[in-house]
This record gives C-alpha cells, structure tokens and sequence, in this order.
C-alpha cells in the first residue's frame, strides 16, 4: 500500500512536536514538509532532541502549492492560520486537519467574538465535521476538512456524552472544573508560563468565561438535542502533560439507573474510551503520551448528583493524537494505527 | 508578660513541625513539650534539620501529667487521640486545641461512622468551639477545647460565607471542587504518597464521600440556619502545599447585587482573609507559609452562576497557623502574633 | 517465526511494570508469566491502569518450574531473589537477565560486604555476562545469564568509555557526579520516598559510598586494562524518571585531540548511544521512556579536564530497556526490536 | 532608634521581590523607594500578591536624587546597572549594595570579557568589598560599596573555605558540580525558562564556561594565598528554589585530620553557616527562604577525596538575605535582624 503523504504546518509548538512524535512511527504515513515561519532552515531535531535520527531535515517555510502535494495537511498553529490555507488546500483535493479552533463553532459570529477575529473562510464553516470520533464518526470518514476538539472539550463531552444521550440528567446547570498541565498554553515565551511561576502553585484561570465554554456548550446541546447551560471553570496543573475534569450533573429522578452499565456500554467497542471499574479515581499519568480516555462515574453518598472524572494527555487525545484518529478515519486505516503506545507509568 | 506554656503533642507529623516552625519565633509564647510515640529520645531537629539550633531538645513520651503543666496542649496527632486525653487535661486547667478532627462534627453518632471509631469523650463535644475565628471569635476567646477546622473546609467555608450569610444563592446543590498538594497526607510510609506515584500527575479521590463533606456540611447549614446540600469532590495535586477550592453557587435571582463589594465589606476587618480586587485568581502560592486564606468572586459570563476560588496553604490556616490564631484568641493575644511571615514567592 | 516466551519475575516494581510495558508492544514477543508474591491473584492492570487491556490476568506464584516454560526469565526484583532461581531455570535450559544486582560484581567477597548477604550460587558469577552491548555484545549473544547493568553505571561508562578505551585520560581520581530520579528508589513504601519528602528540594546521598562506586570502578578498571580510582556520588532529583552523570577526568596532554570526534567514530554504529552535536547539553527528557544514553563531551576554558554529560532513562537504558535489548541479542533479534519509542517531549 | 531608610532598584524580578519579603519584616528598616523602569505606576502587590497589604505603593522610575535620600540602595537589577547609579550615590553619602556582578570581579578586563560590556566605573572596582561576610566580616562593616556574591560561589566557597584555609587539599583541579533551582533564571519571559521546558529534567549548563567560574576561582585563590584552578559545571534543576553544590578536593596527605572538628570549628560562631552532623546529606529545603548555608564533609570510602555538600536558598544567602545580612554589617545593626525565620519543610 502507499504511504500516505502528510504535512506538518507549525511543528515548533507542543501539539507540533507531538504529531511529529506519532508520525514518526505510524506505519502507513510518510511525512513529506514541516514547516515553521519562525524557524526555517533549522533542523527539526536541533529544536526537539527526542527528534535525533528520525527528523533531521530542515523546517520549510510553509508554501500552499507545496503543501497541497500531500494527501493530508495538518495545521498545528495558532488559531487564525488554517483558515487562511485550507479554501486553497481543499481546492486542489487534499484535506485539512486543524487542530486550532477556526473551526470548531459553527456560529460564525460567536466565533468571531470569542476568538477576536475576522473568519477568513466562513463558507466553509458548515461543511467542517467537528473531529471528535465517538460522536462523529461517519461524518469524519467522509470529511474533507476536520476541526480537531479543544482538550477540554474533549474530556467534557466524552465524560456526559453517555448522560445526555440517555436523557438522565438536568441538563440547566452543570458543572465543569477542568485542570490542565502547563503544556496546554503552549511553547511560546512568556512570564506567566516560566516554571517558577507555575511550579508548586495551582489557579483557576479565565473564570469569567474560557474560549472552550461555547465549544462544549454547542456540543452538549447538539447531544442533547436542546440548548444546554452550564459553567466551566479551568485551572493549571503545577505539571506538564494531563487534563482532568470533574464533570458534576444532577441526576433528573432518584431511579436506581446503573450508571456503571450505562457507560460500559456506551463505550464498549471504542478503542480510546476506557471506562474504569465502578469506584475508580483516573489519574492523568495513566494516559501519558497515549491516545486514552479514561472515565469513572460515581454517585456520591448516593445523592441526586453524579461525578465523572474523566482524564487525557491534552497533547494527545486532547489535540495531536486525536488528529491521527481523525485522519486514520478520513483514509480508512485501522482506527489505532500509530496509537497503540502504552502510558508512561510513572 | 509572662509567656504562655504550650506543649506539642504529635511533633513528627507535617502540621506538628508547621506548628513548631509558628511557636520558634511567636513572641508570646514558650514551648514546654513535643512529643511523640515514635520518636521518643530522638531530637527534633534530627528529624526537621529546618529546626536545628532551635528545637534540639529530644521528642519526649506523652504524659498527661506533664502536659497538663502548661497552659494550652496541640494536638497535632491522628484522629482519635486528642479525645484520649482531653478530659484530664481540661479538668486540670489546661485548655486543648486539637488540630485532627475529633472535636469538630457536633452529631457524634455521624463521627462515629465517618471515623470509624467509637467517640471516647462525647460528653465534652457540645462544649467543644469550632475554631474558625471568622465565624466563631467570641466562643473562641471562651473556649477551653477547641476543634480546628480540616482544610477543605476552612478554604470552602470562607469562601461561601459571604454569600450564605446574605442568602443570595440556592443552598441545594451547592458544588465544591478541592484541590489540595500532597502534604495533606501527611507524614506516614507508604506507596500511595511516593514522588513516583504522585509527581506530574493529577487526580480525584474520595468521590464517593471524603470525611470533609459533613463537616462543610454541618458548618453551612449553621450559617444558612437550614439544612445545605453540597457534593465534595477532592483532588490531589503534584506539589506539597496549597489548597484551592472552587466553590459553585446559584444566584436565588438575577439581581445586580454587587457581589465583590459584598465579600469586601464582609471581610474588611478580618486579618487573614484577603478579597482580591475583581476579577483576581488567587494562586496557592501567594499563601505558601502563611495564616492568610486569598478569595475571588467572580460570575462567569454574566449568568446565574457564582463562582468563589479561594486559597489557603493547608499546614498554615489549614492546620498549624489557624491554631496558632485560635490560641491567639484564646489567651487575649494579638490575634496576629506570630503569624506575620510574608509569604514565600516564587 | 515463534515467539519467544518470556516471564517477568517481580511485575510490582517501576523496572518490572516498565518491562511489561516495553515488552507489549515488542513484536517478537509472548509474555508467559508475570509473578509477585505480594499481589498474587490480583490483575496487573489494577495496580497499573496503563496496562488495561494489555496484561489483566492475574500476578503469579514465582514457580521455577512454570518460569522454566519460559525461553528467558527476567528478574526485577530486589537484589538477592535472581540468584536462588537461576541455578534451577538455567539447568533446564531457560535463559535468565537478572535486572538486579546478583551477578553484576565477579567478586564475590565484594558483592558480598556491599550488598550484606551471601552469595546463593557463587559458582555462577564467572559466567554471568555483564549485559552492556556497547561492551560485551558478542558475549552477550552467547550469554544464558546476563547482569544486566545498574542505572549510574550504564550513564557513567558509557560517557567515559571512549576516553579510557584511546587512554586519553588520568585515570587515577575521576569524578563521578550522578543525579537521578527517584523513581530508582523503587515502589516500596517509605517516609523517604513521599513527595513530600522529596518534592521541591535536591540533595546528594551516600556519599560514604554506594553499591554502583564498586560496579562502575570494576567496569572502567576492565576497560582500561588496569585498575582504575574514583570518587561517585549520587544525587537525589525532584522528578520521577532520568538520571544524568556529569564525568570529570583530566587529559594526559594538552594536545590537540579532537575529542568531538572520537566520541563520534566511537559511537557511530551503536543503535542506543547519540553523541550530541559540540557544545551541546543533553536533558534527561530528551529519553525520557527510550532506550537511549545521549552524550555530549566539553573541554571547559579549554583547560586540561574534559567534561562528559550523559543522560539515561534510569527504567530504560537503565534498567528495562537495556533488559530488552540484551534479550534481543541472546536470541538474535533485531536488536532495535520493541525499542523504537519516541521520547515523550515535553 | 530612627530606622534605617533604603530604597530597591529593580524590584520585579526575584531577588527583588526576596528583598522585600525580607525587608517588610526586619525591626530596623524603612523602605522608601522601589523602582522599576518596565512597571512604573502599577503596584509592587498587584505583580506579587504575597505583598499585599504590605506594598501597594507603585514602582517609581529609578531616580539618583531620589534614591540618594536613603541610607543604602540596593540594586536587584540586571548585569550593568549598578555601575552606572553608584558613583552618583556614593558621592552623596549613600551606600550602595549590588546584587550583581558588577563589583564582584577585581580584574576588570576579565570582568568586561565575562560580561560582555565596558565596564562604567572602573575606578570604584577597587574599593567594592566582597560581601561574603564568612570571609570579609570587618571590611563590609566599613564599607560603603558591597559587591553581593553570586549563588554558586557562596555555596562554593563557603563549603571549601575551611578546607583552603588549613592548606589541606590540592588546589590544582578543584571540581565544583553545581545544581540550582529555575529561579536562578530570573524573571524574563523566554522559552528556555517555561515550565514545560524544565519540568521532569534535568540538565548540565553552560559546560564550556559559566560567569561564576572566575568569580569563584578568584575568591579561593585568595583564601588560598595562590592560584586555585577549577572546573565548575553548573546544573538546571526541575524546582524552583535551592542551590546544591558537590565540591571534590583531593587531601594532600592521608593523614588523620578530623575533618569534621574542623568545619565545625571553623564555622562555630558563625550565625548563618550550619556544619551538619558527621554524616549527613544537606537538602535544600532545609534552607528554603532562610539565609543558612548548612553544610555536610565527607571522605568518601576512607579514600584521599574529601567531598563537601553545601546548600543555600540562591535567593536568599545566595541573593537578598546575603544583601540584608551585609546591611546589617554596614549599620552595626545585629547582624540577623529580620533574618531569623525558620525553614518552609515540607
């Protein structure tokens, strides 16, 4: 079988160096460009060492003609940047995989405010499959253009995602407490992202409403099938890789519905979605580096309210990984193909 | 002035050698005894090398006699010892701050069951004062056994004080997400607690029902003079000390109360908590080795949701330095003596 | 082909669950049995949610007999339990890689003071090979029973191996100064061990001297054709995984000696060991979970020391890893096989 | 007693920030200016939460006049700064502390080669004392310049101080193997600094030569009466406070010198220098945010190398504490006043 050809727009940032990690040993891909405007004519591997021996090359500046030679273009770069890139690229028959945000929400002006800018490609908009596989997947097998999740949105939905399609809980008020490593704010210099900064100290941050918040609440209420209200606070994690969130629902009657059953079932033949047994606490080490999510459902002093932790690596199920399951799709490969690492415990 | 005699019972665990670090430099205050089962004959600062040059008088037997000679005993011990000795030590005079949680559930048939243990001295927990100076003061001052609060609830009940008091929110339902370092473990051997299987990773424990939740519980519903629900939901964190809580409420109406004014008037002449300027995220760091508990307000989204983060550091008003203030209290001291350090940043 | 059956002696311990995760995905591979005393009968994947859906039978009884099934039994167990079973397991033709220290020394007197106990089966030292393919890969492919190397050994001689082996150096008072992380401390409950213990601070320990001063001095004495003086001292690192060895020696002449160079050709053929471009310096991340050892060599001020820095994953090229790799070899593999892991950065 | 009054140039980074920590609390000092040219007009509290309440004044422009009013200035600024404020203030009677390099180095070529830039007042380069008061107690008690050590040489030196001066070891090919927390870094946004970078590794620095090596071999030259050479290598470790130093010496004779007597003679009434128990590993938590150096001597398997293990909080006696305890000295003010906290362990 041919390899599939790949480009890598914006491979000096963490979800950039992650794909690259994935990529490098995924069996049915060959990648053909990495590039980076800040960086070109510097090898790969000087920046990222884990890289040695496997990319070497230079990156390139990124070029729509040349990257439109590959079968897949994967944009791991600031939000703003896929759009301006994907009308061409989509054009010339290859697709996109952006793993920013242009084009997650599908309400182009609560776009615009959220992310304080011009959309440069709004017609395309509509036909872009949000990339989150266990509610999407047919739709992204047939996808040219895939809006790869936000992390946070990625532990959310999958956490409710067996609640609200069971109709179970009130959906007016839930609540959601997300924390994240520190890779989540990227690769980019900054003070407030120095380790002396963000070592052995915790925050909640953006509590007066994060970018993700429209994300999860579009996609809660398309679960749903009616509009859906909620609350979600995100925190920093005095550590590198991980998300937790701590997904709080009201159930809507007392009825002894087996939640255990309810999500093994639900997630029974997805590769990547683990549900833990009845009484389990996910820990974010348990899905370093892999493509995992892994969920536990509790009913605390067996109360009207339910609990789900649910915990990815951000880098992988949360944005590089996930985009390698997107595109396994979109060419019809095994699911798992270049996923199937095992967690770094401990 | 003569200084007050107080003696240390339980010197090796965290909050005993935080306690210790507070009494070293209290101008007020002269300690007699620090003792421990374990470690009887050993010098403490052998143990702390932090405390050599001022602690290196050996760990002695506890010996309620002794004990008794001075003017105030810290328990700084596992639940279920301070109520071994307490009688005695009250009927001789000397007054008891317990720092573990024998004292601090008025309803001791739910302490039995929360604890596991059958209460030793209930006669004496009616009389016993919570010692939360921000609620209790006047008892405090009153009080010859005194019950220090655990460190979620101090952070939680803070936090929410405000608001409860003013009945503005729904007190059914409320949401409490903790997150605290690992020093809240304490001091014993064991896997669970290594580097190894803590560092760089995040999670929820307890989900079922943490001994923390009644005791948030007992103390919210005195403030609201009726009955709270509340679920708990505690997480451990990959760093040693710190304590954030974010707190979840719903406005009973969509008023234009002014919320930050309410937390600032509420707390104007309270020396240890600080109501940070709007739209503040306190970090747990800026309360690394102090007695102060850090709040912000804030209403995501201008929705019916509030939402408090508040911030101790859990061996200080968490445990050690909040005794410290109650003992302050007790003895008619300034209530901030020996409680002045600024806090360690970075 | 068939696979080659292997069993893992100790899977409770951060070298054994590494191993397990190593060998999951090593595609020429069966894993037989996975033992533990302590956990028989429970699942490996409760202790180990990373290995869910991957190992959830049951730990085993050691039993010599069923081990001996096996093609190869590896031990990561404590030091003194490989050299009670090897006699057996190599009598009826198993093949035995004891991860632990019994074979490591081919003096037994000295094993014996620093490792305080008897020697169980002396009469097998001389033929244990000490399982460093940068050094011994012809004897390794003929070995039944390998040592496999200590942690600060592996890093250390291969940083100085180049230099002693062209006699560049003095090798009368070289300077090892090792750091690791703690998970080389081991899964076993301590005080020592709690994060926080070790979390946020740095220390140097057993400076008196430690069981790797006699194993490094016997390796660099063999290499160098005659005995070789040394001072190591370990250092304790605030993170789980990583040890980095700072070699200090003295050139014999000024002279112009392209160290670069041969540090090159020296490693030029070696799959595992990256000589950093001049003037680079190594980060432990930089292996973090692959079998790799990078190096990078200094002349500072262009004085008369040169100056190595070579960093390992102490659980892979300092334990697992390196475990495969000599199994690879034993049973002709491509010795690359099941080792070809991206580090995880960041 | 009037206080003394001082002024902090540079107040945002964190040697700055230590400053005043320390100084908001010491008996006999008053602050009247603290500048900063990047954040003049905001608040010292709303950059450094832990100060509020305590400063909530805003940075001021740096101003001669100004700062001339105060008793002493000192400058937490970066390289260069100090030498261009201080002949302007001394000449008005104000004494001057730099916690730079500016003063440190006697040979102002090697200083301009170092440091990269012309140096400013040359002419004053003579009179600056050393402000390392273990070593030069009486000269910075008269003086009116202090040249504030670096973090590495003060744990260097202090650590084989007592060593050089009995003329006990061979002082060609000393070898100092330091490691520091990322503060060291500072407080300028970068890449290099972000807590993803330095999170869980560990690396060697600057191996080809680091600005504290001249600093450092000037000083034990002479202690020494002669010239000292040496090889320093410092290292980055994943934390944020602490400087451990190895310092290897060789004996000259393997005579039974005691040393342990001698340090703990040496440094017997030296309030800031702990010689630890025969034995012993230094932590640098055990220094967090106190102005100690404790100290452990070895002699490594009875071997002719005496290895020394020395520890400092680098921004306190390695920075802003050295900078208070030599204000003390210069005002014959007791030389620990507002230095006498204890230790933050955990």
């Amino acid at each position: 079988m041919d390899r599939i050809r790949v480009s890598v727009v914006g491979g000096t940032g963490y979800t950039g160096v992650e794909l690259l990690r994935l990529l490098a040993r995924h069996p049915f891909v060959q990648v053909d460009h990495i590039t980076s405007r800040g960086e070109v004519g510097k090898s790969v591997s000087s920046l990222f060492p884990n890289l040695r021996g496997i990319y070497d090359e230079p990156f390139s500046e990124p070029d729509a003609e040349k990257l439109a030679e590959s079968d897949v273009v994967f944009f791991a770069t600031p939000n703003g940047t896929a759009m301006r890139y994907a009308p061409q690229l989509l054009q010339k028959g290859c697709r996109v995989i952006d793993l920013a945000a242009d084009f997650r929400l599908t309400d182009v002006e609560s776009w615009q405010q959220w992310y304080g800018m011009q959309h440069a490609c709004a017609e395309l908009v509509p036909e872009a499959v949000y990339g989150l596989p266990e509610i999407n997947r047919e739709k992204i097998a047939g996808a040219r253009l895939v809006a790869n999740p936000g992390c946070y949105p990625t532990s959310s939905i999958l956490g409710l995602l067996p609640l609200l399609q069971a109709g179970l809980v009130v959906t007016d008020g839930l609540v959601i407490d997300g924390k994240s490593g520190v890779s989540g704010a990227g690769r980019g210099a900054s003070v407030a992202g120095l380790m002396s900064e963000n070592g052995e100290s915790f925050k909640a941050y953006a509590i007066p409403g994060h970018r993700h918040q429209p994300e999860i609440c579009q996609l809660l209420s398309q679960i749903s099938g009616h509009p859906v209200s909620l609350v979600f606070v995100p925190h920093l994690l005095p550590m590198i890789r991980g998300i937790e969130a701590t997904l709080y629902a009201r159930l809507k009657d007392h009825s002894e519905q087996d939640l255990q059953a309810l999500f093994e079932q639900h997630y029974a033949d997805e590769p990547f979605v683990d549900v833990m047994p009845a009484g389990s606490h996910p820990e974010t080490r348990s899905v370093r580096g892999v493509n995992h999510c892994r969920i536990a459902v509790h009913r605390p002093l067996d109360g009207d309210f339910v609990v789900v932790s649910s915990v990815i690596d951000n880098l992988v199920k949360g944005a590089a990984g996930q985009a390698v399951q997107n595109m396994n799709i979109m060419f019809a490969l095994d699911e798992t193909a270049g996923l199937q690492q095992v967690a770094l415990l401990p």
